[in-house]
């Protein structure tokens, strides 16, 4: 029996068909639609909640408990929710991509593109000018090659499909064509003057989200810009999941390359319209990403990195033919996995380290990249050195009551006077990363929180002023604080931060300030050595910073220091798309960072504890 | 309706089925058996008469004209008769593979092979060693790379399928393996230590043979040897025929390919059999032959290569992975095909010079290698120049009434006398090259044929012994000598030699000798300065060099100086296969070599026309 299933979103309607008894989730995923699941589908986070008009089976022990009041308004998690007749789905989508950082601040790089082409009038060929066609092809484009024993055909490297049609190509143009070459390697010859089109992309894998770039590599002009949460997801929030999900069967491994590649096609061609250019000029694709998106990207076996002594397979920059990576582009164009340091140290980093000019800075300045993990460079231009520390996706949102992404309805900001903005200035229907942090900020003012991170009590409230306790409440046995009262809230019921939240907070801030203090006293440097404090990626660049110093996320010391990068990963991967240098400095990037284990060193677990108090 | 063919040949009987009016040469080609069809199964050279008992339709005007009196012994010509009943098919193959040269010459090299193979134990991972699986095994085997542009990690090459199958194979063999390696390229990583297992092949791929060696790259000896005729003969003797076929069609042009690519591997095939070898460990394959039968095998389109001004498309050093070429060896090796110089300069010459030592001689010397083209290198270590001569096919036997290929049963020497010797002492059925050469010499030196080239007539005759005079006959108006009188002969009348075939010797001699000296002239050189000749090809191993000199083949002043080296070619494969540094010799040798062409030379047409003279 089949169901119809109504998809509302946005003012629009989209009609899928769906088999009875078939997992809602499932069935959105196959329509394109990716609920948030942190939980990876588990029925445990509550954040793939949907409002259903129709019947279904009845709700699971979880959707009560989670959903609560929401369940008599229609909503139901769709990773329980099974068809059991025509039903309408109705999902708030509308912010979801909306505030997704593709920008970063990107400098100025002097134009020298992974690929290039020329246009080239060859002679006729004649007695007295016996050249093979190849040979006549490659003098005038000025690509003889050096003969090294890594080329196919002395020197240079071609596949044998340009050599097959060569002879006919050369004699029905004319003898005029364009020559497309990266590194010396000829990637395709196009019949006529085609100069004038030639395009590139810039991708950043994030574990959450997709940031794509569309580069004319003549100009080095951004041409679209572009992001996508990343269908992987729906495997769970964290590289954890996806590579569990992968090594269940080499039919879940294909399904997870399947979505990414996916993914990346439909960001390029999206770009590709909105530049109004063809896909097929795309001729070079670089990748920024962890070591474990880059891997599932690939098709590499990652488990090695989900399991203690964290192994990849490789942290080597990768290229290869778009072809035999099933990319939506020029077949023959190259595309560039970036490399990575360890494990937990991926080309984001790189990239980060690369499009901040880290690398290039006297003494010592500071990289943070807050995430699911939070990366951590110190160094510059001698040395490098980085951990990765595992901070836990509370500052995504994920494992807070009321925890959500930076999109429409989230607080993002929260000041004293309990005031708050709302992104989108819609109702308020949870709290996102800078949210967060603002609010555990205000009640640490507040007196709400004391330095051990308890929550004030019916004892120790006693003392706070009536606008502080009034707030101050306990729902299901746990003590927790109203952020939006129920009368403003976009939900049904009051916005609040629970003191499991908080310790949630406690333990990743901690773990992200103990992560720069291990690499200082590594370095052996005081907080006055560091000359600068880069934050990379949406949380840092949206986040309070001095909120974050008074919760202890980022050193009280060097809140003057502070400059936000933006999307750094994507910057780099621009860089490494414009300039063959830059991908060349961000090897030597990648073979300088010196990774410093944070599970084996005695210094951080001693530095974890002490930070897990709030000054 | 289909019919039964019985084919009978060496003994024992073979039946294959055939559809009413199929021709019998296509039949007999689909079984693997191919008949010598220098004139490519147009009807007119009368080289592929078979005995067939059974009926079919009338012999064709053809089949009268060129098989006389065998018509009624039942013989008929394959590319003429059409099945129309079971038959049986009498094939006397004894020795068509029988006096194939496969070795030449070989020189000692320093082993040096293409491909290697190194065992190492690795360390286990562990948190203070977490270098990736791919590093770890770089590492150990010593394989870290240069970091070249060209490589697709980061200076090391490798197929995305080694990568993806590395954690599991480091995890099941304990982390002990065995990697392959060619020019700092890992080929694959096996399981344990497999370094006692590891071979390649040298091919040399001719117009009409196909010669193949096998060696152990370990300790650099020879295992196996064999050869087959080229089953693309059947298109037709020479490479105009070939290269006319394949662009027929994209069709016949993979079919031309699939030919060559089958008969690669079944001689692949057979010398791992006779060796005791599995394919799987043939990691490395190098084939020469002329730009031709290397286009062919490429899949190249050789169009340019039969008409002026004569352009290749590629003379370059190819390289690929025997995937690529659906090589029946480890998919993963590596296949060289070795460099040419021009259309009709291929890689056996340029490995006839390497093998042979002449580029490393001082002074000049030269190399000839007569087939249906003659190839002529003049030179040593400070230069080298080059021509090819077009001789036609008539040293192989073609054109030339009774000519045959050097099998059992052919005249491979005449004297003074009228004396003659046939291989495999059987008796004779025609005059392979070396008797042909033979029998003009003796002509001439008993004064039956004069400067000109003419036989005697009735009236020139006059001056001449008796023993002479008698074998002077005149058949179908054309006069010519009894070689074989016709109670000596194995066919049913005598063996000639027919003025038209004398002709065919003349031009062919004129050819040769003329581009000698037109090399000489571009050198500015005399016969004093010329210190070596080497005679390269089966041809060249046979031929009496007194009787080459007789009749202005080769010149009257440097018989003292002939050495004849074989198969110079397979030869000089063999040495790239088992030394890079000779095939870097090899890559050398073809850019310095300069292609004089005769088409276009003055010196060469006046030369030509004085060597028509018989001195």
């Amino acid at each position: 029996m089949e169901y119809r299933v109504d998809i509302r979103a946005n003012g629009s309607v989209r009609t899928v068909m769906a088999e009875e008894g078939a997992n809602l989730l499932e069935v959105l995923g196959e329509a394109g639609i990716l609920p948030y699941t942190p939980c990876g589908g588990r029925g445990t986070c509550g954040k793939c909640a949907v409002r259903v008009e129709g019947g279904g089976a009845e709700p699971s022990e979880n959707e009560r408990r989670l959903l609560g009041e929401r369940l008599a308004k229609g909503f139901r998690l769709a990773c329980s929710f099974r068809i059991g007749s025509d039903i309408c789905i109705h999902i708030d989508s509308s912010g979801e991509q909306a505030v997704i950082m593709t920008a970063g601040t990107r400098r100025q790089v002097v134009m020298d593109p992974l690929v290039r082409k020329k246009y080239v009038e060859l002679p006729h060929p004649s007695l007295d000018d016996q050249r093979p066609d190849l040979e006549r092809l490659l003098d005038m484009a000025g690509l003889s090659g050096s003969g090294t024993g890594l080329s196919n055909l002395s020197g240079i490297e071609m596949k044998p499909g340009i050599l097959r049609m060569l002879p006919a190509l050369l004699r029905s143009s004319g003898y005029r064509v364009t020559a497309v070459e990266a590194w010396g390697r000829l990637l395709s010859v196009e019949a006529g003057n085609t100069t004038s089109r030639l395009y590139g992309t810039a991708f950043d894998i994030g574990t959450t989200t997709v940031a794509a770039y569309l580069y004319c590599l003549e100009s080095g002009k951004l041409l679209s810009a572009g992001s996508m949460m990343n269908p992987q997801r729906k495997f769970g929030a964290d590289v954890i999941s996806r590579i569990d999900r992968a090594k269940t069967s080499p039919q879940a491994a294909d399904e997870m390359r399947s979505l990414i590649t996916e993914c990346v096609n439909e960001l390029t061609g999206q770009l590709a319209r909105n530049a109004g250019i063809g896909v097929e000029d795309i001729y070079a694709a670089v990748f920024s990403g962890n070591t474990t998106m880059l891997h599932l990207l690939y098709g590499l076996d990652a488990s090695g990195i989900a399991v203690s002594p964290f192994i990849p397979v490789t942290c080597r920059t990768i290229r290869l033919d778009a072809g035999e990576l099933g990319i939506g582009m020029n077949a023959s164009g190259q595309v560039i996995l970036l490399p990575c340091v360890s494990a937990y140290i991926g080309a984001d980093t790189v990239s980060g380290v690369l499009s901040s000019g880290l690398y290039e800075r006297d003494g010592y300045s500071l990289l943070v990249d807050i995430g699911t993990n939070g990366e951590i460079v110190l160094g510059g231009r001698d040395r490098l050195i980085a951990c990765s520390a595992a901070a836990g996706p509370a500052f995504e949102g994920a494992n807070i009551t009321f925890g959500m992404g930076g999109v429409t309805g989230a607080v993002d900001s929260f000041t004293q006077g309990f005031r708050y903005t709302v992104i989108g200035n819609a109702a308020p229907r949870g709290i996102c990363g800078s949210g967060i942090v603002d609010a555990v900020a205000a009640l640490l003012d507040a007196g709400a929180i004391d330095e051990t991170g308890a929550l004030a009590d019916d004892t120790t409230a006693a003392g706070l002023p009536q606008e502080v306790r009034e707030r101050l409440t306990v729902t299901d046995g746990i003590r927790s604080f109203i952020l939006v009262p129920e009368h403003e809230s976009g939900t049904s019921g009051p916005i609040t931060i629970t003191q499991k939240d908080i310790r949630e907070i406690q333990n990743a801030k901690a773990a992200i300030a103990a992560g720069i203090e291990t690499l200082m006293a590594e370095a052996g440097i005081s907080y006055d050595d560091i000359d600068r404090v880069f934050l990379a990626g949406g949380f840092g660049s949206t986040i309070n910073v001095r909120s974050a110093a008074r919760i202890g996320l980022l050193p009280v010391q060097l809140t003057d220091r502070v400059e936000a990068v933006g999307n750094a990963s994507g910057s780099g991967a621009s860089e490494c798309l414009l300039s063959q240098r830059m991908l060349s400095v961000a090897e030597q990037i990648a073979k300088k960072v010196r990774y410093v284990e944070l599970s084996a060193s005695a210094i951080f677990s001693d530095r974890y504890i002490e930070n897990m108090i709030f000054m």
